[in-house]
């Protein structure tokens, strides 16, 4: 099996709201819910982002708004569906796309 | 330097086993053997994969099946080389390759 | 919004030093002065470099040397401006690129 897909790559604050919901928890039931294979989100030690100010793991721990990376695979047309609506959801964060190869993708069914 | 290469990315489930060991570290041995230059594991804090069921470093922590990303970063040739071997390891995970351009690869020797 | 850009990835060790600085925090304010719009640091939990020596988050955990993983997003131009001296910065470390299409770049300004 090889077939061309795309990785989706967006980064959030921690702390980001959408409609009182955590964003990054939010993102990732929306990218089931649209029948998006899987995700994967990971927690950043340390960043800064547009308005420049460094998050750390270390200062300010319980307070720190880390970067979190919500990252999935799929299909060109599955991703590149979802974007539009994706862009709203994600008002300041960053979204990109990259071409993959993908050469395995779950159990055969 | 400049050299073409291939980014190689494989997810499985933090508790899945291979031959009585945990996979994801059974992956970094076997890539290290085959000559592969480097590796790196990183443990997702929240996901969900071909099953749709939530995997959260929250609910559960104990018992959780995180998701685990392996990566590694090589010339071209040698990951091609290694795929159909590890498609048959990782039995349900995801692997896909990008193309990356190296400008480092450790240090000059 | 579709621009074309690129990521860049370093993979440099936890305890490395540069100036008598930790290395991969040093990275982070060395892009931020250098102009790039943002970045994120993530810890992986095992793996392996050029020396082939095991680093993992459960042997030795207070004096391991973890691989870190310093990510950024930007215009290509802007990432390849920095590639020269950012080499001469990390002597050991991995240094990779990949085209990527940006979606979302922050806050619309």
């Amino acid at each position: 099996m090889l077939e061309k897909g795309k990785l989706l790559r967006i980064y959030v604050g921690e702390r980001e709201k959408f409609e009182n919901k955590t964003l990054y928890q939010y993102l990732v039931y929306w990218l089931r819910e649209k029948g998006i294979g899987g995700a994967t989100v990971s927690r950043g030690v340390l960043g800064y982002g547009q308005d420049k100010l460094l998050k750390s793991a270390k200062i300010l721990e319980l307070s720190s708004d880390l970067p979190m990376v919500i990252e999935t695979i799929d299909c060109s047309s599955k991703i590149e569906a979802i974007i539009p609506e994706l862009c709203k959801i994600v008002p300041k964060g960053l979204i990109f796309t990259v071409d993959v190869d993908i050469h395995k993708y779950g159990k055969e069914v």
